[in-house]
């Protein structure tokens, strides 16, 4: 993101909206440090803290946000005579006032400005800056202060609820995001390793000037749900699951997944389990309007998958009844989605705080326990829906995990749909006015569509 | 790596020699945790410490090596069902202790096994490892002990000298580092953004299993020297640097500049300069031998960019008066060259430790006061020779950093050359018995070469 790039407006009305929400109490939001690779001087590329790209939108190492009644101001480290030297002209703290409508101060006056101010704070994710956090503002940060929950909740409020510029930056993850999911299926051939379609993806986003959102999945093991390796060779018979998001310049998150044959053709067995993912995904995005509860889009599609494997005959018996005792969850453990913005998990540094609706908690029900999200949805709140079928051994192979089922899953059926290991669908969703927007609808996503553009 | 590429004798035969340097006193390694990007669950790519993966060739995140007299010994978390489900199974503490050669124990084994040991250990780059290493060892670890400096100098001479299987690693990074080179030129093209050439560059590594060894420079603004952005559009008068290494899948880094014109023609200007660039690096890379001290390579490099430049009527006067004066430093402002190995700046971790031998110290004069490496060359040791000409305006435009030329810099000449903004021409190299090995050889060098690449 250059200076350029800041839509100023948007950032004051952010700051100025939360703000009114604190009563004008101070708040201390840090951008926090570059994290070490091999050594100090390696670091993996700077990512600022979310809040604070949310109020600034500018990513300075070390910076911090005091936001002081209407006063905001951002404290950053001087550009020195060898940093030009190293680093090149820098715009300096009159440039960066104007871009973000902050004012500008060194770094090295925080202390004494934040000293006696009693302000709330986040808890930064990087130990570093939690420990400066600390210093500053002399108290420990191992539990939120009532003054840091405020700060957690007004925060929420407003990062649950997009305004128009950071539904921009939505829209230009969705588009990364599209074009490293085209990139990847064309990419795929049988006898190529999972690295060479996963660079394909990664270099369509790269090339826009993207990051990935978070570490890619890019696998034909699509039942090993938090699959981070790559070496394996792509054989014709494999479905090829791609979990892949691209973020924008800005900092917000792109969060697709797409499932093809490796060979160009799904398998008939392949295409029947796919057209009912697709058909739980298009139950879920139906239900999706301002005033359902997200867990009742968790359990559309959960119907519209158990509906699916009955038709099949993988299970039998009442719907409903499989649904309520969890019985889809053998095939579908996680949750249908979760929220989605400057974070790929949107605001999971608060933890269900974000997620979860004053009062709800997390259900003890095995697939129910891994929603990450359960508020009612508004108009503006960004999401994502995201059904899946999966043959996991540690699962499947369980008696105790499978007993729900009792003779209600049918183990021969089952077995000839062995070449499908895992399928996933997944779309990021804007919350409208009378249902959903699909930011990814460019995406192919009908079993034919796949097979054409995997062609 | 899987475990099935490691090579447990080099790793064996490290850990005994390791061990007889410390004459068994034990000593305990850090994996290093997975540093968090936006929350604590979306880490960036784990990379483990270059001392454990030296020892053990396996990235385990918050694992620990624990050598102990004959005994070496891994201690990693055990992989639960709850792993099993989400990250799928794992080769299990057998194939681990089978491919490593190392015994394997749980890792809530070590605070037990550690306690009263005295062990040496070396500080971890993450601050969260470095505070389990304080735990369990009862100590802080602000300084090094004089057990933890016996063990950093026993590190350094094994790692400064490398063995077959480090070797058949360097040059795995050298082919993944050639490859994006070559992509990288075949990208660059006017109108394009600095990014498109990155991602190209970055895809040819990525296809290959492999990741970047340091963040790479791709830019047209070569006089930036430590230039991370992307944002530029090339334009056709440009030179485009790309200072871009590929780290093998073991770990082991590349680090390679060239500097191409992005119309595919280098200017009269362009080439004149660059082929001086070139005569230093060749002057610099003739100079390598074992028993030749690396300060004098790097004095090489000043000489021949001086020659070249009194040539070209840049410069006036005795050419060794100009270098010993430092005025090259004017357009070099930095060092030839660095340790390689696993990491770019091989061990940086231990600072000029393992760069400088023991009694020398860095100089205070402006260019060789950034030299990373002053120590005598020996058979087997892995450096970059990497001299550059660059117009930094902070440099030039600074009248007490220039008062060293006097009447010896033409700046009327130097204005003819405008067109340079910087180039730098580096490759990695391998001490041998009779001079060096050039591991990426294979990247186009001399002008011809790149106008053709990038054709």
């Amino acid at each position: 993101m250059t200076l350029s790039n800041l839509n100023t407006d948007a950032l004051r009305a952010r700051r100025e909206r939360l703000a009114g929400k604190l009563g004008g109490a101070p708040a201390l939001l840090m951008a926090g440090a570059p994290r070490p690779r091999n050594y100090p001087a390696t670091t993996y590329p700077f990512r600022a803290s979310s809040h604070f790209l949310y109020l600034t939108g500018v990513a300075i190492p070390n910076a911090a946000l005091l936001l002081d009644g209407a006063e905001a101001t951002i404290f950053a480290a001087p550009h020195t005579a060898a940093d030009e030297l190293w680093d090149g002209p820098s715009p300096g703290p009159a440039a960066l006032a104007e871009a973000t409508g902050c004012a500008v101060e060194p770094l090295d006056a925080l202390p004494a400005r934040v000293a006696g101010l009693e302000a709330a704070t986040l808890p930064a994710v990087d130990l570093p800056t939690r420990v400066t956090q600390k210093k500053l503002l002399g108290r420990a940060l191992d539990a939120l202060a009532p003054r840091d929950e405020a700060l957690a909740d007004a925060m929420i409020a407003l990062r649950l609820v997009h305004d128009d510029a950071a539904l921009a930056e939505l829209r230009a993850a969705a588009e990364g995001t599209t074009a490293a999911h085209l990139a990847g299926m064309r990419a795929s051939r049988p006898g190529v390793r999972e690295h060479v379609v996963r660079a394909a993806m990664e270099h369509a986003a790269m090339e826009r000037g993207m990051a990935m959102a978070y570490t890619p999945i890019v696998t034909v093991h699509g039942e090993v749900l938090h699959n981070n390796v790559y070496h394996h060779e792509l054989a014709a018979g494999d479905l090829l699951l791609a979990d892949v998001g691209a973020e924008s310049e800005g900092g917000w998150a792109g969060d697709v997944t797409r499932t093809w044959p490796v060979s160009g053709a799904f398998s008939p067995t392949q295409r029947a389990i796919y057209d009912v993912v697709l058909a739980s995904q298009r139950a879920a995005i139906d239900a999706v309007r301002p005033g359902v509860r997200y867990r009742d889009v968790h359990l559309a599609a959960a119907r519209g998958l158990t509906v699916g494997l009955v038709e099949l005959g993988i299970l039998s018996g009442d719907v409903d009844e499989l649904v309520a005792d969890g019985v889809h969850a053998l095939f579908f453990p996680h949750g249908v989605g979760h929220l989605l913005g400057l974070d790929v998990h949107d605001m999971e540094d608060l933890g269900d705080r974000a997620g979860y609706a004053p009062g709800r908690r997390r259900s003890a029900q095995f697939g129910l326990s891994y929603l990450r999200l359960d508020r009612d949805l508004v108009e503006r709140m960004a999401v994502t829906i995201e059904p899946g079928f999966y043959q996991v051994p540690a699962i499947l192979g369980d008696e105790a995990r499978t007993a729900v089922a009792g003779d209600r899953l049918d183990r021969a059926t089952l077995a000839k749909f062995a070449d499908v290991r895992g399928i996933r669908i997944e779309d990021d969703i804007v919350v409208t006015a009378d249902g959903a927007d699909v930011l990814t609808a460019a995406i192919p996503k009908t079993a034919a569509a796949v097979e054409e553009a995997c062609a």
